[in-house]
């Protein structure tokens, strides 16, 4: 049917309100490319800003098969149960790509998705990883001004997305399966020294004790990592989350985080660090767009970059040259 | 007294002929900011290009009181002594600051900057790290079409100079000291990931004995690290410099390094990405450089960065602000 043209007041009343059809709307305009969207996005966000950052915001990753979507589930579930309200977002870059997204099929989590104290909203589709940076991180906004008070981000693992998901969030947690030597091959450089807690999921079954070898080998590995977050241990833990075993464990190691980072000045800190970053990321991306999308630089790159790599050209006159074109305005 | 103004042809013969007066003054050229000798230095990288690329490039970083100058100068003078000809630069980006440039001190490299077979040139003093990147990259070229076939490039490790001389080498090497434990917490994030090969120094003595078993343990845990270099395992070995000992064993790893990188095609490749990486890193520079050196946003940028981090405005906002203000050209 036709959707009905919500006045700014009604939508950031209902956001305010936790009205789920009109949060959903507001999302739509924030993922929305349309200058006319954004522009009405942003008036949203600057009505909403006051209501904004009373979460817990989450991002959890995992190496491929470890279960993030079962572990979401059952983490969103038992912090349902214990009065929380649940957003569960995802940052997904390659969706535009691949034309699938995650979190799109909700019958992954059924369970959560019926439960009416949680949020679940797919990745948006299409555009850069910037675009969906700043998407996911507007509908975090969003979602906090409707009350919601954990946020659980999702990264699919593809690319940068682990870096990204990293500088929105308080806490990071990954997602692994036993045997820490065949695992890290499966698993992106780098990403380790992102977490603040390590998961071995599948702790069940004949798998149980495989699992505590495990943690206690990622325990090790750890301490000779620099921490993802200052004044903070990087710790490895086990769960079942098919069998819902060990998130209680969990979710008192991520309280922890919190009390202890809170304490100390660092949660709030990185906060301040991230929004900051936001803005110069946010910058560059629009300067490379413009200047990558420039008609005659599009047209002139290719052939330059191959004189350049077989050395017929120097990097710095290729640059200069590319920046005349680039200075053409049409 | 008065320089004398080189016509283009001579100051590329004298390259290609490896006089260390015309080399040197080139090298000022690539250093200058001022346009007329841009100009001048491209030209000159123009004439020379078909001449470079046959060195093998060696970056060394370390921890602080590693000792990567005198391991410099013993791996140096072994290698002027078994006929190489090396040229030995430096990545500082903080010698702008504080005035000091690493291997400016030229006595701590006596025995090595009185060899005719070495060529030293300190740190570029001044400008951005980007400045200072490309700065190396070109000096690198001179050397190499002067006819240095081994360029060891030393980094001290501040910001990101690591990660910005791992861009421009072969193969890159980490010194350190005994006792990993300790070690790590004044290792910054993410070096040891960047190594082909971890050197522990100063094994000699009552410190031989705890050199070894540091080197075990670093061996360790490289295996628990994604390789630095694809197909080739990071290793740990023990030297002491001072003494001049274990440095033969050093050079024949990295032997080894580039035999096995070069069968493989990985060696190939990475030369290829490093020069694409070098002009989008140089666009990328000169595209932030032009935009936070705009007066109108240089003005009004401490404001808007306060209003976002204190919530009073959205960060898409303000980022369409900022480039409203950028668009208003002078």
């Amino acid at each position: 049917g036709a959707r009905k043209g919500y006045s700014l007041d009604e939508i950031v009343d209902g956001i305010l309100k936790n009205d789920r059809v009109i949060l959903a709307r507001a999302i739509t305009l924030v993922e929305s490319n349309a200058p006319k969207h954004i522009e009405k996005a942003q008036q949203i966000l600057n009505r909403i800003l006051p209501y904004t950052g009373n979460s817990l915001r989450i991002g959890i990753t995992g190496v491929p098969g470890a279960g993030k979507s079962t572990f979401i589930e059952a983490l969103g579930s038992f912090l349902c149960n214990k009065g929380h309200r649940v957003a569960v977002l995802a940052v997904d870059p390659s969706s535009s790509i691949t034309g699938g997204s995650i979190l799109g099929d909700k019958t992954r989590m059924e369970k959560l998705s019926r439960d009416k104290r949680a949020f679940i909203r797919p990745s948006p589709s299409g555009g850069t990883l910037g675009g969906v940076n700043r998407k996911t991180r507007e509908t975090m906004l969003l979602c906090e001004a409707a009350g919601y008070d954990v946020i659980l981000i999702e990264t699919i693992g593809v690319g940068q997305s682990e870096v990204v998901v990293r500088s929105m969030v308080d806490l990071f947690a990954l997602l692994v399966l036993t045997g820490a030597g065949d695992e890290l091959q499966g698993m992106k450089k780098g990403v380790m020294e992102l977490a603040d807690l390590i998961i071995v999921n599948k702790a069940d079954g004949d798998n149980e004790q495989k699992a505590m070898v495990a943690k206690d080998e990622y325990n090790r590995i750890v301490h000779y990592l620099r921490p993802a977050t200052e004044g903070w241990q990087t710790k490895a833990l086990t769960c079942s989350a098919y069998y819902e075993k060990g998130i209680d464990r969990i979710w008192e190691e991520m309280q922890n985080f919190e009390k202890n980072t809170k304490a100390s000045g660092v949660f709030q800190k990185r906060r301040a660090s991230q929004i900051k970053d936001w803005i110069y990321s946010m910058i560059k991306d629009e300067l490379e767009q413009k200047f990558f999308n420039h008609p005659q630089v599009k047209k002139v790159l290719p052939e330059i970059e191959k004189e350049v790599v077989e050395g017929r050209q120097p990097v710095t006159q290729a640059v200069q040259y590319l920046f005349e074109q680039y200075e053409k305005r049409e």
